[in-house]
């Protein structure tokens, strides 16, 4: 009888829920931040960042300094509510409604202010996308289309939230970038200026990375940690590395710990597995494994081809 | 002249159809699951599962026992539905319109009967993914943010409509979740208890796969066939691994083969490709490729760097 | 002061968007296209390649004629009006308004009369993904959930803008694809029927890579160039592999440089790395890197496991 | 305490509703009409029978066969499912499931195979009110915007449904019009070519009203009964008068009885009330009450002025 | 210059704005009632009140219980914040924030225990208006179509908070209902039951009228005021007539003044005015006004007809 | 056969359309104004008229020269567009493409510097209805609600657009107003400041009427013409009356006549029908017919009641 079925599934998830204090259930007035208008946020952004490329409005025959002013009015009201849920939800009894309120504005207008330094930032992103990739028919290409740059993007917004302490925001908003790309950028990472990702499917680049100016990195690449085993008591350590200026490093290559420093200049090999530090200026190359060619590839399943 | 062009287009459109068994076209009142309603399902369940986190609900000042009834009322019409239509098509005139609605009725309410357990088991999930993680800052981050929860969270709910021999459905919804993560895991796959993923981009994890409990996997990890050369005739047939507990694969390695068997509380290292079995509680460690390191890196670029 | 926060950050932003060409500002009448539009776009083109699938419309019921030439009429339209758009944009003062509508129309007639060569050639990648998957329960399930039919669909879409020197479109399309599936595949490529991708996550195939008949393509692969540090010089030029009729590329393979050849019938067996051609009908295996077992991995976590 | 007040009128109103035999509790599969899809299919046909005013789709360029066609079908499609739905209700066991699927099969394609001639009719109707209407500065005003018009459109669609006895139907359309307009044209009353109504607001014309060809009615027109006080031991009866053709009935005039016929020619002056029948040829001029005009009007509100 | 009126357009508004204090421009934390959210409330109220006539759920076949609780839920979420900030509108610094909310569930509450109360109201309404009109083919032709139905339905809402004080809100109900039918019931108006509408358009019912069992109204009945010069001063006045048991009032009649009371029993014949009181069990017949028949009214068009 | 059916109405459809110049089915380019678009800027202007009332945004916390200024901005674009269709849809090849444009943007921007004015008349139009109307309890209420107001509202606006000859858009609205509230003002009528309308359902005001200041209209009254049996011949020449100023007209009142000038300062009692000239300073009063009372009601029902 599936009156039952349902009955009994409600009471058994009441239960569950009453035990998990990832729940709130008591009428604490807490409530969770909408991962919904932090997407709406994104979204906003980038109709201010770069203006006539994803709305509808035609910014050439409008009043650009209303509809920016208009929108960050807006990103500014949307960013506070969200800060302020977020915070008095990871606070609690430690803070008062009020105080939390005063903390979001105050993160948003700072947040805010920086909107036009993210811009500079990105705009010098989309120069390194353009001259580095033959592919790029244009700039234009590159801030419609080009996932590259839409992490990147995620990735400067959230790291100014990151910096400020916000909680679940940055996380959120990292993870559909990732979502969208499959580039997962941590919005602790530092990435310095004129940053250029290709294809970038895989990539992987850890909460404690530090990343010059000038760098390129294939899809795939990984710049991890040697081991999480220890887990939260991890939480703050350096564990990614450190990338210098004018690095590139080519597809599926995987450096990994906190003291792994690839100097400047350095061009690292695709496929290669680095878990110690190199020096700069020098070229890193992975002896590719041997071959073997086998003729007459016909009939052949018995092992993994 | 367009309107031509239309008209041809239409007519050879309509013969190619008229000739693929893959379409209906005659006025068989068969119909297609809606992958728009499936989807919804997947969205639906979210928020009885975790309730708070993902619609616009309060829960915590509304009365949860009526949201979760409601909702689990609808999901439960919804599933019914779905797996009507999908009967009915696969079966065709083996199955008698009354018939088919019985059975979709008896799947719906045995799914509904599960949830309780798949919430049960994800709660497990967030605590693996919590403790592995030196970068969750809360469980709520990874209820909120995490793909790999994600991906087994509907992996979770498709394995039970798989289960139950359900057609087009657990598909749609496993695929919907690679979409979204990169994280493929087949509805076929079973898999334990505390399951973490890491980072998860562009994970495989086929269909007769077994994964023990407390096992973690990072990105890029393939638990797969070793050959699939005889495609169809190898359906049904296990061609995946087997996996232990307390077993932790590092990123990008490749296991395959159905007869593949790795023991309890192993651990492999990243970039390992393996094809036969290891023995419980051993280490497998990759002989990295040498590394070769040219100084001076600036003016190369005759080869993959 | 929030006011003040927002002034400066409009006028910071106005400065920087008065310098950068890639913004339009002045009134020119210019605009950009709609990335809405374009996906629009390709989700009606998929009502019409598989009818009864993706849309709520029950075709069988309906008269197909109609659907389909209405459909057909509106993605006319709607492609008209992107190209044209997109076309004004690029040429600027090189081409008369007039001019630029009519080539619009051209090209985008030549589209609607190539939807059902498209088609074909999609039943045909259908087929050969069935034949070679033993997880496909059903075609229906391809045409459903396929991530590697969804890209490749995509990709015989844009190719026929390609052709035609269409600006932006193409690659719009083609990262929507990407996006949703983590496979990128440019729109420049030139691919042969009976295609196949299994999986799919990761695989990159470049602009100019050719691809044979027949073949089969597995997820993380990579058909890339050797080096891409020359940039914007290297447009045009032959930079991807070209690989010959019923070839089959294993996981996580990378082949580079566009004077590299797979011959006809060859097997590239997983985690390869080939920087140069391979015969015909031979296989090429790697000689997977030594592997160590260390017995009892308990309590190691000092190096990257 | 809320959550009780809730519980408390939840339990109220599902004894409430047991009891009432209007609502549908039981599993009978039995359910109603919907009122959205019913308003969507007189949106759908007014882009039917007035191509390119009230879509999105500019007809023009685009090929009317197929759009025809489609919505065509399209509006099949729905009316065919809401009669369907209605019979059921109505008829209960009276009435096989199948049967009532080809009995509303056979309706809805008597429906579409009238559908020129209800055009035609409107193209009158506008013409009608073109002639008549000095304010009127183009057809396509009227079309655009008059209500009278509005309310003719859809009493002529919902007239055909009632001459084949759908319940529900007609009578929700009507009164989508009525509120729309303030017109009440009941959907069992015969109304013939050139029917024209200006302004409108507070026009009722009951089902049993007779009206010939080149009537104009102005606002506030009742044509009603002499008396409804025996309910529903009415129905079926001649309630409402005949009037002929080329008869003009000026603002707010009351015609009732039905036995009351109004000959053709006539003109009915504003503000009369009529009960008996009028001969043809004949102005009819009510007795204007007498007005006194008393002056200097400052300071009086002892009586309703 | 388009952009200087804008600009010249903008200041002169934010000028007038600034001087009406009906305007909240000072961040004084102040908002105004959501008209979007209020006409939620009515809707959802409808699914509640009459279940499985205007949702898309199908009540028959869900769980009423979880459907009903989960809908009263959310009404009481909404009605409780669009009453707080009605509230902390008007009462400015009188009134402090909590206590605002404090009140404003209390009023939500004691409304969502009326709804039980509302609907048996409306079912007796129903019957009524089954009873009185012939063309009433059904109940539920009643519940899906009826002006005036929906016009009571609308004022029983709105009333229960007009009782409660509740600013803004019982207006924005009642003018959305006289928005869609023409009916005009102030929520201050008293209403006994079986209270029957018929046809409605033009019917307006004062704010201070009372009105007994087993009514019937006309369209174009005015209970109104005889004068309302005095404006304002009048606030709070019986201004409205009282109407007894059993009374018929037909199209058209106006009744005005707040002592005028119609005993039990009247029936009050179409166009009457009447301005003072009528004794119980008696017919108000207006001599209506001669009527001059003309014969061959072809060709005049000098007067008034 | 349905498919015959409706094949048999496509062609007879067609035919229709292509007989009549009301519909373009040529690939001229024309096309009609879209209703909907019109009906948002009658909205958007709302928000920009009473800022805070009908969106969601918190004008109070926001920046409201970017708001207003933004609207504005849009509200000019959407204008221009409508403006520009409309124009070339009427003139034809009267009319250069861009001289179109041209004459569209010059409309447009006028009416955007009128905006300050008709928000100075509406405020005063508010203060009117709050002195009048006792049951207003709040100007806000008079904002919110008052369908009288909305209709100012709306012929406000459509007046400035009829005074620059603007083809159809007028009418859309003010019929718009006059769906959502019965009332239909004409937007070719002149309206003086502080008009106020009560209740107002059933009011017509024609093109040519001429309304003086400080006037206040009751429900069911009409300012119309004597006949317009003359049809387009009437067309520009006066046919409704001129009212002075502080006059006031009670409900159902009708005047009619291009000639009929009812002086400053009268008062027309309610139902008087008025076809010529009073002079200023007097006040009309109807000799109310002699009203029959009949004891015992009871038992009759063979006349009109």
């Amino acid at each position: 009888m599936i009156k039952d079925t349902i009955k009994d599934a409600v009471s058994s998830i009441r239960e569950t829920v009453k035990q998990e204090d990832i729940f709130v259930t008591e009428e604490t007035g807490l409530k969770m931040p909408s991962r919904r208008i932090i997407i709406d946020i994104i979204k906003d952004m980038r109709r201010v960042i770069f203006p006539g490329y994803f709305g509808d409005e035609n910014i050439s025959s409008s009043m650009p300094d209303y509809f920016l002013g208009n929108m960050m009015t807006e990103i500014y009201e949307k960013l506070k509510g969200q800060i302020c849920i977020a915070l008095k939800y990871r606070e609690q009894e430690a803070l008062a409604p009020d105080k939390a309120e005063e903390m979001a504005a105050d993160i948003a207008e700072k947040f805010i202010g920086k909107i036009p330094y993210i811009q500079k930032m990105l705009l010098m992103d989309i120069q390194a996308s353009f001259d580095g990739d033959p592919a790029a028919k244009s700039k234009e290409d590159i801030i419609f289309s080009y996932p590259g740059l839409l992490a990147v993007y995620v990735y400067r917004i959230s790291h100014e939230l990151y910096v400020q302490d916000v909680p679940f925001i940055p996380r959120i908003m990292t993870e559909y970038a990732h979502s969208l790309t499959g580039i997962d950028i941590n919005s602790g990472a530092v990435i310095g200026k004129y940053f250029c990702i290709d294809h970038g499917t895989g990539i992987v680049i850890g909460e404690t990375t530090v990343i010059g100016d000038y760098v390129k990195i294939y899809q795939g690449v990984t710049l991890g940690a040697l081991s999480t085993r220890k887990g939260q008591q991890l939480a703050g350590v350096k564990r990614h590395p450190t990338i210098g200026d004018h690095v590139t490093i080519y597809a599926n290559s995987t450096l990994l710990g906190g003291e792994t420093v690839i100097g400047d200049g350095c061009v690292i090999g695709g496929n290669s597995v680095i878990m110690k530090s190199v020096p700069a200026h020098t070229r890193v190359k992975i002896n590719s494994p041997e071959i073997t060619i086998i003729p007459d590839s016909h009939g052949t399943d018995d092992i993994w081809d």
